[in-house]
């Protein structure tokens, strides 16, 4: 691949390697030498490494005295070959303040513009981009603007150059700087012909609309088929790094109130919440399933006196749901904790962390929104200080005095929750609440019913948007109500004895909630699709890349 | 269960339920009413409902009038009934500061002894105990020390009483003070007869050897077969502990430096570290690999701009290694980062990473590691404040000059890794330190080769009390030269035709590194079985509970 970009200066890159420079050019790979064992997979191995060998000369054009000034980084040099001493400077750190300053940094071309005397490339790092211009002069031949001109866009370079700041405000860069280039190196090609161009992929709907915009769009398939150039735009680069937060955020709260991080088994001898959507594997010759969550151990850490539990990991689920919110593994943020009297200490604790949350998110990570917004724009979520409770019943009530009828024992669709989800907020002012004491029927066999009405459950839901981010509840502490309520449920109680089990020895009154991150990012940026939150996702039909 | 222990103050539980007390027993459950669908399962469901209503009464005796200090909470006190205002203490808090205060507080009956007027309840919480007394007389009765005597060891009691501090210094309990009991109520109550006794499981090696000792052993199986009370040994209350606080620490150093937390997929197309050692499973109808590491996602993540990563997440390995050192699922904490010039930038970061980790354990988890060490008793970790790393020919040479002759260009067998690590703490005074430069034969493809000798890679592993706790490298980071190196060791090169195809696009020079997170705690306190640092083990032959 690097050979198709390697013909620079009108230098065809066999010619190069062919040249006064070959002596340096060793194979940097370690192929068997000597004709002993020159098997097939070593004579291939060997052939490729000469190729290399000729791609990754340093492309010097003789006659140009400043040809150190630039040119493709050879392989060797790049293998910790020595510790410099140099400094390189972020993209995203180049401000006005380092006007006049010489600076290193090391991004990718995201575009480039060669004419005439001049050269202009934008280099990106992490999503921010900066104007670096090549001026033929003191620092720039020709040959280097041609060079910097022929650059494939996301190869990645070592640009240095002096900072100058321009009287008027850039609009094509984040950065309002711009760097006077004096040197530039290839570090690694990118192929020519890329499945997908950044700059379309990072486009807003907006655009599109503008007047006489001829752009192409990026479909989602595409998108996830080449997920690694995706994630490159600066929306993305935002997306995982708000997805990073949530989960520290998510932590420091639970760590600062005494909780233990734990780590439960993901391949267990029964499904953890029952049913037919779950994967199944072979374990060393025993049938395995994948956890659908974390239930059953978290309890379980519970009952083993560690008071209060957190643990972040997979969720798999074997679902066939091709819809917006579905994966089928996913990212759980699940809690479990002792409670003295009642599942309120379980919300007053969810309540609080999510408001650290959202407040830490709209203060401290106001540029990543940003760059999110500038792409898919959304409202700001809309949630009050002190949160905002209704029970299930108050919940059908308001929907039947907006004239929709349901069964108040039964759950509610996600059409319905979507409904309840503008009442509330045109009632309350909030994106965010919580629905709790949930019908039995809309709850798993291990909830604990309401002390006052065995109808309802002492359970909730939170919502953002209209649709559920987290389930939680008191659990059954109590091995003979828990396996009333798993026969009642018609559960195969055999099959979960060694969790009842665990509550014979002496159980705690307990409750907690699972939390899925990958939706908390997707609805707090009104991203509308689950795919975009999720880094690599898997869904029915994707289990690549 | 509990109508084992019900037969409390000679009332037998069966009189009981049918006694005065009967019409507030309603049962708890929402079990069908009236004769509609009496199928078997409801059938089922009302008998044991029945029965626990029985079982769930208050134990009060009628010509008590001490009565309401104690007895059985009912489960519908239990069920989030009302939020009275109580304030509960935990057993850990339980100082000489509170002396003559009146406390609450929820713990484990930890042992019980009754002598005529005088009760004995050692109450445990967290792994923390204290010893609560009744003595007969204004607040307590003789009934109620009855009751207290018969409590079965593991339940769950509530216990007020006035705190008081004894002249002597009490060996029996963790916290130096008493508890004078004014009110004791079970919440939970234990099968009497355990599969294991708290008391034995905790016992250290050496108080077996005293004189005349005759406790039983318990065994691992034993202990892992009842996992949920194993775990409630002040020994595992710490050990869970101390893994929770390496992963914030972990956590913490790294989102300092920048790093971003990734999650990647753990169902995957093909296998991550190639090979027989791999689970699979079915995806939808087609056949799926378990991640043996974040290694290729990490790495893509790399590739897509994100900078620096690591993950906490489970790692799978189908290897039928039934030692004290393999589990077939760990904790991996995995990092990735661009690196400018040279592996070293990785380990200065691990050597700062550890560093920071053993300090803040040495200093901010004594109380963790010394409930660990009275169990298990292990020499502190002895290491350097700047680090030690030695280059694998340097290890060859240090075990040739002890007469321990080795292939140079082979990896090292676990025998040997244990002997280098002897002679490397006699030579250097550490038990962490780093072996860098591995030969080509000992790391996997995709590790980068010396820029100065291809029989090397930019390669390193770390010990810790001579076993390896983290496996990294610099990666390859170009195709051609990721080609080469695959087909060198025999890949099937179109099984990870995506993996390399991400580095096409451009790609920055990297390197990253796995950790082994049971093994870290497993050698940090010498624990000699790694199946004692991860919460329910998963080993060849273990998939319960």
């Amino acid at each position: 691949m690097e050979s198709a970009s390697n013909d620079v200066d009108g230098v065809p890159a066999t010619e190069m390697s062919a040249g006064k420079e070959a002596p340096s050019s060793e194979p940097t790979t370690g192929a068997k030498k000597g004709g002993g064992k020159a098997d097939r997979n070593a004579l291939k191995a060997e052939r490729l490494a000469a190729r290399m060998a000729a791609a990754s000369l340093n492309s010097k054009v003789v006659d140009d005295p400043l040809a150190c000034n630039y040119g493709d980084v050879p392989m060797k040099e790049l293998q910790s070959k020595e510790i410099s001493g140099k400094v390189w400077t972020k993209v995203g750190d180049l401000e006005k303040s380092l006007d006049g300053k010489v600076v290193l940094v090391r991004g990718r071309v995201h575009s480039v513009r060669g004419k005439g005397n001049l050269g202009f490339l934008v280099i990106r790092e992490a999503g921010c981009t900066v104007q670096a211009v090549l001026t033929v002069g003191e620092h720039v031949s020709k040959g280097m603007v041609k060079y910097a001109s022929q650059l494939s866009k996301e190869s990645i370079v070592d640009v240095e150059g002096v900072v100058t700041v321009p009287n008027k405000p850039i609009e094509s860069t984040s950065q309002q700087v711009e760097l006077q280039v004096r040197k530039v190196y290839c570090v690694s090609k990118a192929v020519p012909a890329l499945p997908l161009n950044i700059e379309d992929a990072a486009r807003s709907e907006a655009s599109f609309e503008q007047e006489g915009a001829q752009f192409s769009r990026v479909n989602q398939d595409v998108r996830l088929n080449n997920r690694v150039l995706d994630l490159r735009t600066p929306a993305n680069q935002a997306t995982f790094r708000l997805q990073s937060a949530v989960g520290q955020l998510f932590r420091e709260f639970l760590v600062e109130r005494e909780f233990v991080e734990i780590h439960t088994p993901k391949m267990i001898a029964g499904a953890s919440e029952g049913g037919a959507s779950v994967f199944t594997l072979d374990y060393m010759g025993q049938r395995a399933c994948l956890a659908q969550s974390p239930q059953l151990y978290k309890q379980m850490a519970i009952c083993a006196d560690m008071g209060r539990v957190f643990e972040i990991g997979p969720v798999f689920r074997a679902e066939k749901s091709n819809t917006h919110r579905h994966l089928c593994e996913f990212t759980g943020l699940d809690l479990e904790m002792e409670i003295k009297e009642h599942y309120f200490e379980v919300l007053e604790l969810l309540d609080g962390m999510f408001l650290h949350i959202f407040n830490a998110l709209n203060t401290k990570y106001k540029k990543e929104l940003d760059a999110v917004n500038q792409q898919f724009p959304f409202e700001p979520l809309q949630y009050l200080q002190d949160g905002c409770r209704l029970t299930f019943a108050e919940g059908v009530e308001l929907l039947k005095e907006a004239g929709i009828e349901i069964d108040p024992f039964d759950d509610l669709s996600t059409e319905t929750e979507r409904r309840l989800g503008q009442l509330v907020k045109e009632k309350y002012k909030t994106d965010f609440y919580v629905l709790h004491r949930y019908p039995v029927a809309a709850r798993p066999f291990y909830t604990m019913p309401c002390a006052d009405d065995p109808r309802y459950t002492n359970s909730f839901d939170i919502f953002i948007r209209g649709e559920e981010i987290i389930s939680g509840a008191q659990r059954i502490h109590d091995p003979e109500l828990l396996t009333v309520k798993a026969i009642e449920k018609g559960m195969d109680v055999k099959a979960i004895a060694s969790y009842v089990d665990s509550f014979r020895y002496g159980a705690v009154p307990h409750g907690g909630a699972g939390v899925g991150l990958e939706r908390v990012i997707m609805l707090f940026c009104d991203l509308k699709n689950i795919r975009k939150t999720s880094m690599f996702p898997r869904d029915p039909s994707r289990l690549t890349p």
